[in-house]
C-alpha cells in the first residue's frame, strides 16, 4: 500500500465521515475486521459497539431522524442485517434514511456452502430501497458515496455489500461525497387547489415528516389560525419539532382504523403535507383499510419525502396568513399524591421533562395522553413507526449520540423493551444522559384489548399475554448492562426518580410498576 | 360455524398436533389474535411465549433435533419473521426442519400501505426452503401440512403466510396429516466403492446428521475398528447422540481452515456420510475455501437429508465388520484447586454432566476442549451450525421442552448469550431445568484472534472487541428474567455451583468469570 492508498474499508469510512456521518453502529465479525482496523485511521467516524444488531439499526435511525443525515451500521454478513431488519422496518416506515454497510465472504468464497454463506442480496431487497455490491477496492468509496445518495433520495434504507477481499485490498480511491439531494416540491397546481380548499368551511391540515419540523410548523399554525383550520399528525410520527409553542393544537389522529376514519370524516377537504394518506394499523372485519372516508377530498402536496417546508411557505404566500403570537401553554403540577397509572406517569412526565429534551416514544397502550400532555413542553419526540417492537431503547441511544447536550427520555412499554434491552449496556459503556421509564403493566395489553375486540375476554390474561409469572425485574436487567435502575410504585416516586435523572449524568432506568 | 367447522387457526393447529407437533414458540401480535383463541382448543400442543422470535426459532430446531417432529413457530408479520431469522439461518445449515407459520394482515389488506405492511413472502424466500400462503380457511389445514412435508422432505425451513381473515373464518376441513418422507438412500454404486475403499489404506469417515445418531454411530465404529479406520465429524454438529460408548474415538474437525486441510490431507479417500464436504468458515487470503486437498478422493454417500443409517448398515453388510465392545471412558476428576479458565471448565464438565444430559454447545473460544473431554460421558450434543450467534440459549429452552426429563447444560459464551438472553425468562416461566455456565471473558475474543492473525495485534482489546467497560453482569440478567445465578471465580466454586444445579429442579445460570 502505498502512501496514497487506503484499505477499501477505510475507504467507505472516510466516505461516510465526507457525508456527514458522526456514528457507525456495529457489532462486527470476522469479515469485518478490515473495518475494525479502518476505524481507529478515521477519527470523523467513532465506532459503537453494539450487543445486538437491532440497536445498531435503531441508533442509526434515530441518528438520522435527529441530523438529516443518514444513520449508519456495518453489520456481519445475513444473520447480522436481519439481525436489524425489524429497526430498519421501523425506519423505511419512518422515511429515515439508513445506510447498512454489510460484511461478506471474499468475493470467491460468497457463493461457497460455508456455515455463514447466505444469499445477502436476496435478503436486503425487501428490507431497502436500494442494494449495491462493491465489486473492487477501487469502487468502494464511489459505491457508498451512491448508497449514501440513495437513501437520502429515498428516504429510506440502502444496504451496500462489502466483499472482504475488497475491504482489506489498497485503493487510491480514498473517499467520495454523495450527490446532493434535491426534494420533489409541491405541483402549482396543487398548491393553488389547497390554497383555494384553505379559504373554504371544512378543510383539514394533516402534516408529517418535514412539515413538522419547527419552522414549518410556525407556517403551518399560521394557516391554521388565519383560515381557523384544524392540524393533525398521522398516529406515528417519526420526528416532531414540537420546540416551539402554537396557537392551534397541533392534534394526532387515534390508532383504531374506525376512530381515525371518524377524524377524517369530519372535513370535506383534507390537505395533506409531508405524509401519505393513513391506512388502518390493522384490516378487522368490516372496518375500513383506507382510512379516508369517500366523501373526503384529500390534496397531497407532498409526501414524506417531499419538500414540505417549500409548500407550507407558498400557501402562506398564497394565503396571506400573518404571523401569529402564541404564549407557551403552562405545565402541570407533578402528580405527587396519585396512584401510578398511564394518566399520572403522563402527568409527572409533562411536569419534569427538562426543556428541549427528546422523548423517545414507545409507550404502547401506556402513553396515549402524553403527546396531549406536551403539548406546552419544548421538546422533540420520536415515534414508533413501523409497529415492530423494540424500537425505544435503540431509539433513545442514537438521540442520545445525534444530541449529547439534550437530555433523552425514552417511554417504553415493558414487552417491547425486551426485544433491544441490550442498547442499556450501550447506553452505559458511552455515559448516555438517557432516562429510561417502563411503564410496566406486566403483559402485552394491546392483545388482551384485541381478544376483547374479537369477542375472546374470557382468554384475556391467558399464558399468550402475560408478562408475570415471573414478572420481569427491569431494575436487575438495567444492573445487568451497566444501568441504574429504581423500582417505583407511586406518582410521587415516579416524581421523584425522574427528577433524579434529570439532575444526573448518564443514563437510568425506572421501573414504573403499576 | 358448525359443529363440524373451526377456524383456520384452529385447522393449522391441528394440522400441526397430527404431525406431532407439541409446542409452537410464538410472541403473537393482532395479526394471530385467531390462533390465540385457537390454542386453548387445541390441547396436544402448548403455545410457549417468548420474548423475542429470535428464542422462537432456536428452540423450534432443538425440539426438531432431537424429536425428529419438524419444529414450530408462530409469528407476528415480517418484523416477527427477521426476528427470528438469525436461528432460522442456524436451523437451515443444520438441516433442521422447522416450520414457520406467519401471521399476515386480512387478505384483503395484505399490500395497503400500513405501518406493518411488507413483502413478506419476499422476506421468506432466502430464509426458507419453501414458501407457502394459505389462500382460504378451507385450505389453511393442506397446507399447513404441506409445509411440514416440504421441511421434512428438504430439512429445512418451511414458512406459511396465513392472512389473519383467512384465520379467523370458519372451515370443514380441520386437519390434514403431512405426506411422509422417504429419506434419499446412497446407490449400490456408491456403497460398493466405499466398501472396497475401506479395504485400503489411507480411507477416513466423515459423518454428520443421521449418522451421529447413537444406532448409526455404533455401525460407524464397527467399521472403524474392523477396517482401522479414523471417524470424523465436521466442525459444527446439529445433533450428535453420545449416549453409547465407542470403541474408537469420534473426532470433530477443527475450525481454522488450514487445520482441517491438513487433516483431511492424511487420508487418500474420505467416505462422506450424512454431511456435504466442508468449506472455509471464513476466506483469508491465500489459504483454500474448499477443505477437501485435491489429492484426496470423497466418495460421498448421503448428504446430510439423506438415509445416514441405511448407508452405514449396508458397509457394515458389505464388510462383514463384527459387533464390538467398548468400555465406557472414565471420567476425569473435578478440578477442584485449579484457577478458572477454559480448560478448568471443560473439565468440571467432563466430571459433572449428568448421564445422558443434553449439551448445547455455544462456547464458541471457550470450549475448543469440551468434545473431546465428553467422550466418556453419555450425553446428546447441540451445535452452533450457522455461525448466527445467540443460538444457545433458545436451542437449550427448546431442548428441554422436547426432553423435559433430561438436564440440559448450555455452555455459553458470553458476547453470544447477548442476542437471546431473554430466553433465560421462558426457561423460568416453565421451570425447564436447564443449567447455563457463560464463559465470561468479558470479550469477543475470535475477534481478538482474527485481528493477530491479520497482522494488527495492536488493535486487540479495543473499543469493538470489549465487553467490559461495562462487564456484562450476567447474574443480575438472569435475576432480571427470574432465573437464579451464582457468579463463580474459580474451579472448585464452577464444580460446587454445577454440582448444585444439576441436583436442583428449575434453571440456573452461573457465571463463570477469568
Amino acid at each position: 500500500m502505498t502512501a496514497e492508498q487506503v484499505t477499501g474499508a477505510a475507504a467507505v469510512l472516510r466516505t461516510l465521515a465526507a457525508g456527514g456521518v458522526r456514528h457507525v453502529f456495529t457489532n462486527p465479525g470476522t469479515t469485518e475486521i478490515a473495518f475494525v482496523a479502518a476505524a481507529s485511521a478515521v477519527p470523523e467516524i467513532g465506532p459503537v459497539l453494539v450487543v445486538d444488531e437491532i440497536v445498531a439499526s435503531g441508533a442509526a435511525d434515530a441518528t438520522s431522524r435527529l441530523t438529516g443525515v443518514p444513520g449508519a451500521t456495518l453489520l456481519h454478513l445475513g444473520p447480522g442485517l436481519t439481525n436489524a431488519a425489524a429497526n430498519l422496518h421501523n425506519a423505511t416506515k419512518a422515511h429515515s434514511p439508513v445506510v447498512n454497510v454489510v460484511g461478506d465472504h471474499a468475493s470467491d468464497h460468497r457463493a461457497s456452502p460455508s456455515p455463514l454463506q447466505s444469499d445477502i442480496e436476496a435478503i436486503a431487497a425487501p428490507l431497502s430501497a436500494w442494494v449495491g455490491v462493491v465489486g473492487s477496492a477501487d469502487e468502494a468509496a464511489a459505491t457508498m458515496a451512491r448508497a449514501m445518495h440513495e437513501a437520502s433520495s429515498r428516504c429510506g434504507v440502502s444496504t451496500l455489500i462489502v466483499p472482504s477481499d475488497h475491504a482489506e485490498q489498497p485503493t487510491a480511491m480514498s473517499s467520495a461525497m454523495p450527490d446532493p439531494v434535491v426534494r420533489p416540491r409541491a405541483t402549482d397546481l396543487a398548491v393553488d387547489a389547497a390554497a383555494r380548499a384553505l379559504r373554504e368551511p371544512g378543510t383539514a391540515l394533516l402534516i408529517g415528516a418535514g412539515a413538522l419540523r419547527a419552522d414549518a410548523l410556525r407556517l403551518a399554525d399560521r394557516l391554521a389560525v388565519a383560515h381557523d383550520l384544524d392540524l393533525w399528525t398521522p398516529t406515528f410520527v417519526t420526528r416532531a419539532e414540537r420546540t416551539v409553542p402554537l396557537a392551534r393544537p397541533l392534534q394526532k389522529l387515534p390508532y383504531f382504523p374506525l376512530q381515525v376514519h371518524e377524524v377524517l370524516g369530519r372535513y370535506r377537504t383534507i390537505v395533506a403535507i409531508g405524509t401519505d394518506e393513513p391506512y388502518a394499523m390493522f384490516a378487522y372485519p368490516g372496518e375500513p383499510r383506507r382510512l379516508t372516508p369517500d366523501t373526503v377530498e384529500v390534496i397531497a402536496l407532498v409526501g414524506p419525502d417531499g419538500d414540505a417546508h417549500d409548500a407550507l411557505a407558498r400557501l402562506v404566500d398564497a394565503s396571506g396568513a400573518p404571523d401569529v403570537a402564541s404564549n407557551a401553554a403552562t405545565r402541570p403540577t407533578a402528580p405527587d399524591d396519585l396512584s401510578l397509572d398511564p394518566r399520572t406517569l403522563t402527568l409527572a412526565v409533562a411536569a419534569l421533562l427538562p426543556d428541549h429534551a427528546i422523548l423517545v416514544d414507545e409507550s404502547q397502550t401506556s402513553g396515549g395522553g402524553l403527546w396531549d400532555a406536551l403539548a406546552g413542553v419544548p421538546h422533540d419526540v420520536l415515534g414508533l413507526t413501523g409497529g415492530a417492537i423494540g424500537a425505544g431503547p435503540p431509539l433513545a441511544t442514537g438521540a442520545a449520540f445525534a444530541a449529547r447536550d439534550r437530555r433523552v427520555l425514552n417511554v417504553q412499554g415493558d414487552g417491547s423493551a425486551l426485544y433491544s434491552a441490550g442498547a442499556w449496556w450501550t447506553q452505559a459503556r458511552h455515559g448516555l444522559d438517557v432516562t429510561t421509564v417502563i411503564a410496566s403493566n406486566r403483559k402485552y395489553f394491546i392483545l388482551d384489548v384485541e381478544l376483547g375486540r374479537a369477542g375472546r375476554r374470557d382468554l384475556s390474561g391467558g399464558p399468550l399475554t402475560t408478562l408475570d409469572h415471573p414478572a420481569v425485574d427491569f431494575v436487575s436487567l438495567a444492573r445487568g448492562y451497566g444501568v441504574p435502575g429504581v423500582r417505583v410504585e407511586s406518582a410521587a416516586e415516579l416524581s421523584s426518580a425522574l427528577a433524579r435523572s434529570f439532575a444526573t449524568e448518564g443514563p437510568m432506568l425506572i421501573d414504573a410498576c403499576w
